[in-house]
């Protein structure tokens, strides 16, 4: 039933919205100091500037095992003429850490002393005064400053309170926030068997996401129970938590301008809603509000909105509140794969994998949409794209935040190309057998992955190319398309597996489809794979054996990317048939019927064939691990897996 | 009483140390894995690949309010000739996130649907398949690869895990670490009080710094009690330790090669000592040892040497047993404002402070001692020197480890020069007036801060120069040491404090002392201020007005480089007198005799002035907070405080 629908107020750029949040709540106090111990403090904020108490060193201290000596006395010593010292009277054996004696300045160490007797000992060069002594307040001297205010502890820091006899400090209490998941739509994860998950139901994540990142940030958290989308209600436990002790709120869902959005009318009615909508993607459809002086936040359901409105405008308002600047990440410039569209108007973050493939750090771009969340959980790092900018070009240098340090991006191997599920086996066994080594794979296709080869942007490529002339896999089209690296010898070809291309078909296959030529009858709907893929080939050249116009076929014009999209197709019950592997059709308990047996080969350049990297790759490969989980997947042939071709 | 000492072992360069290390305990088995909730598995490591259970979407989802219908019904309607749907049939009304009614693949945004009445709508333009919905397993595909085994949880994380209706995760345990503090001179903090603390007594303070690096990178601690240098007592808690429950024991203290360091001959007793020595400084006195397959290590007792033994082999080992990578602080290329001389055959941690001037960043070495704490929490980068090079040249660029982030060491104003409590001050509240700006100060000297504003390798120079022949401060200096940026009127000269010099004598003045002249009188120790510091000319000045020679003062020759450092001179009992400012004496309860009220100045040069953050600075400073602050110090006058001289 339509109903009322909100307006967004004019929709802000983000940095004004930014502004916007640090004027409206600049008059909030930083938050007052409590007391704790100093190893308690590790992480915390210093409320106080702290002065040390105590000198460090506290007294005169032998820097070195030897005798204290007064170093006038030693003067004129040499190797012709040592000076004789008496034990206990202007000599004194000392470790290091000791107490000078009282009137010694100096200490000469034990392997140049020359021990006479129990009571006499000589030396054979002079000391000059202070030698080898830590000198009473060399490191702290009491009453100097420590750490001033807004000083994170770290965990160094203890060793400088410790000894400059400061045991508590005074830190920041932690900003607390409440998390108020809102959506009828909602379940609780600790009620509910995901096998028994119904259609329109979906698990509550963001509020645990976002709370431990306010955790990160130095702040603390309270969940609030889950609320329907109830105006009343909602309302309700935002007033309770402004009135009370936290600091600000943020509404999950409900955010956007829809009839069951509840965020906006809420906060206008206990206060003022100062944004509703910023152009930046995702996170558009934020709120920010202010009630009874406190900041109340829409945060918009799709988790990676909910993200970028929290790391945008929630997180800085937290750090404000710890005298904190809100943080920075590093960056280096990376060349996209390809170029990116976008648009004009909206500043997009867009998620990117990245690589290092020769010189140059690629970026590979994840799936853009506010509700994938593993395009954030995959991602090293993120492109921030201007709202004046309309794209970016393919290789074109450009900035990028990085998500992951900069070396375990260099320890990544970039595959682009073919998908095969046995990619994820060989990047879980890669990471157990090579600390550090990372797989990341990009789906494009077997052709994509050569094209990837031949502009650089990939150490390795997957492919299953098969030459319908001669029945051979990949090398005709390596000659045809990478003609200059295939000529002089640059291109390595090493067999991933051999495995089962089948029809993927419901289970209990209602259509009673036996095979392609099925797809002659008319009442079957196909789900195609996209041009360029090895499937797609192996596909139209069967088709084409079969005498079938492809025009005749429903649905042969909708392409998905990978063996397992199709199979969600044919699970989901909106298509009848695709064509794909047996591992994607087991993986989700669908009927399979076999076609072919295909190659499907790893293409590697020459250049990285010998890298540290991809050794150990190699290595991986042909372990009996990596063949052994692969053959429980089903459809596959492991007999020639890291067999060299080329 | 000189008693048996061991020998080191042949020393080991620091790469080598590791690769032993690594080789000793590579078959220490991965830690094994225990099951948490999702939520709680953020920081930990998966010990286990995890796949989907369930995909995400769970079913067709609208990813916009509207209606949902067939594309193909929608097919050739336009503006011209509206299509009509009845809802109910073939259009349903539905907001984001709905369930996709059966046999209906795409949705129209509600904006562009024409409500005709209850029951009908028209449309203006066709759909195609798909169009605003969110397919089932578009983001995640039930039975894929999640996560890797070995991959560190993050809160992004719990977002792709929920939602792929993974609850609970096996993470690897963490490993654990016996922190064992030895030596006869340590107190607990708990029960001593800094005020009572006795010569050679020393607040042990190295276990908590450890036990907290120990957790930050994914292990955890237990703290055996203090013990004395004891053979065996530190020898039954090894073997307890090693064979209990514990991956790894630090015996901190008695690592070297004394006749009261205790580490070599427990671990050698008890097993085997691998390496004792490694050419790296701090951290020479190092010992890795292997008892019953577990790793002991002897770590020494000066707290930066404990700091890089556990960064360079104990980090490293408990990273391995969490299957993770060590981690690599990132590097930025600095350039030292001085030249640094080193020893070869030794690889030298260097602890600098970092700046960004003008365009270079800038690096002023710490004090390089080992037990110098506040070397390593005052540094913002580390400059490793390699043990085959003798030093690196003033101003050559050299890479640094950075241990804070760039963007920080931007916002830090650097100032090199004379030395002033007052700049301690400044700090604190530059610091809590401006979040983000710090100040970092060296002392040089008021003729060192003239220099490094001539190399360009600071923000602004502290300086108290006595023209003795007009009796003016600073200006003289400023023309004849920078004349070209004097003379095109590109230095400022701003006033930070007049402050009273004067004599600093021990508490209830026991020789005395009345004024400089009595240092005549040859009973009186004096402590020095280094040559070209604005104290020394003073001092010089003088003792010229009064016709003393210098060689004839006891002391003259012994430098410090600050007035807290001569103060303590002065409280330890070594000296009898130094000149010095007020505040010095009263910080440390000491007599005084003032000489001279003299002026502080602030030198800027113009390029700086106009910054944001030298704006920020001469905020601070004419702040009344400021100058009560200073004026409580005592023996300060603000009254020209923040005046522009030049």
């Amino acid at each position: 039933m339509k109903t009322k629908r909100n307006v967004y107020l004019k929709m802000k750029p983000l940095s004004e919205a930014r502004e916007i949040v640090f004027q409206a709540f600049n008059e909030l106090t930083l938050k007052s100091g409590e007391s704790v111990t100093v190893p308690d403090a590790v992480g915390r904020i210093l409320a106080e500037p702290v002065t040390a108490r105590l000198s460090s060193p506290s007294f005169h201290a032998a820097a070195m095992d030897g005798i204290a000596v007064k170093a006038q006395d030693t003067y004129g010593a040499s190797e012709t003429r040592p000076r004789e010292l008496l034990i206990g009277k202007n000599a004194f054996y000392l470790n290091t850490g000791h107490v000078m004696p009282p009137d010694t300045d100096a200490v000469i160490m034990i392997e140049h002393v020359n021990e006479l007797d129990d009571s006499k000992v000589s030396i054979e060069n002079p000391a000059f005064p202070w030698q080898y002594v830590r000198r009473m307040g060399e490191d702290i001297v009491a009453t100097e400053l420590l750490f001033a205010r807004n000083h994170k502890v770290t965990p160094y820091c203890i060793g400088a309170l410790l000894s400059g006899g400061i045991y508590e400090v005074s830190v920041r209490c932690k900003p607390k926030a409440l998390i108020l998941p809102t959506g009828s739509e909602l379940v609780d994860w600790r009620q509910t068997d995901p096998q028994e998950l119904a259609p329109g139901q979906v698990i509550e994540g963001n509020s645990y996401v976002l709370g431990k990142l306010v955790e990160a940030c130095g702040g603390r958290f309270e969940r609030h129970r889950m609320l329907a989308d109830n105006l009343e209600s909602i309302q309700a436990a935002v007033h309770k938590a402004v009135y009370g002790d936290f600091d600000c709120v943020m509404i999950i869902g409900g955010s956007s301008a829809g009839s069951e959005d509840y965020s906006r009318p809420v906060i206008s009615r206990l206060g003022e809603v100062l944004v509703h909508g910023v152009t930046m993607m995702p996170g558009k459809p934020v709120i920010i509000g202010k009630v009874a002086g406190k900041a109340v936040f829409g945060i918009p359901g799709y988790p990676v909105s909910a993200i970028m409105a929290f790391e945008q405008f929630v997180r800085p308002l937290i750090y404000q509140l710890l005298g904190q600047p809100d943080t920075e990440r590093s960056t280096c410039m990376v060349e996209p794969t390809r170029k990116i569209p976008s648009k004009l108007g909206v500043e997009e973050f867009l998620r990117v994998k990245l690589g290092q493939v020769g010189q140059r750090v690629v970026a590979t771009p994840l799936p853009r949409g506010a509700g994938s969340i593993t395009s954030i959980t995959e991602a090293d790092g993120i492109i921030r794209i201007p709202n004046h900018v309309e794209g970016i070009e393919n290789q074109a240098p450009v900035a990028a935040e990085l998500l992951r340090p900069l070396a375990t991006i260099r320890n990544t191997v970039v595959v682009v190309g073919s998908h095969d599920n046995s990619l994820d086996v060989l990047a879980d066994e890669l990471r157990a057998t090579h600390t550090g080594m990372t797989l990341s794979s990009s789906h494009v296709g077997s052709m994509g992955g050569l094209m990837a080869i031949k502009r650089g942007v990939c150490h390795l490529a997957g492919a299953h190319l098969l030459d319908t002339e001669t029945g051979s896999y990949n090398t005709s089209y390596i000659k045809r398309y990478l003609p200059e690296m295939a000529a002089n010898g640059q291109i390595r070809l090493v067999n991933l597996v051999f495995r089962e291309q089948g029809l993927i078909l419901p289970s209990g296959n209602p259509k009673g489809i036996r095979g392609l030529a099925d797809l002659r009858r008319g009442d079957i709907r196909l789900i195609n794979r996209q041009s360029g893929s090895g499937t797609r080939i192996l596909l139209d050249y069967r088709l084409q054996q079969l005498d079938i116009d492809p025009t005749s076929i429903q649905g042969y014009e909708n392409e998905e990317f990978t063996h397992m999209a199709v199979a969600v197709a044919v699970l989901s019950g909106s298509v009848d048939v695709g064509l794909g592997i047996y591992a994607a059709a087991k993986a989700l308990n669908l009927d399979f019927v076999p076609i072919v047996t295909e190659q499907y080969d790893l293409v590697i350049p020459q250049v990285y064939f010998n890298s540290d990297n991809i050794r150990m790759l190699m290595d991986t490969i042909r372990s009996p691990g990596f063949k052994q989980r692969v053959a429980r997947l089903g459809g596959y042939e492991t007999e020639n897996t890291g067999q060299v071709w080329l």
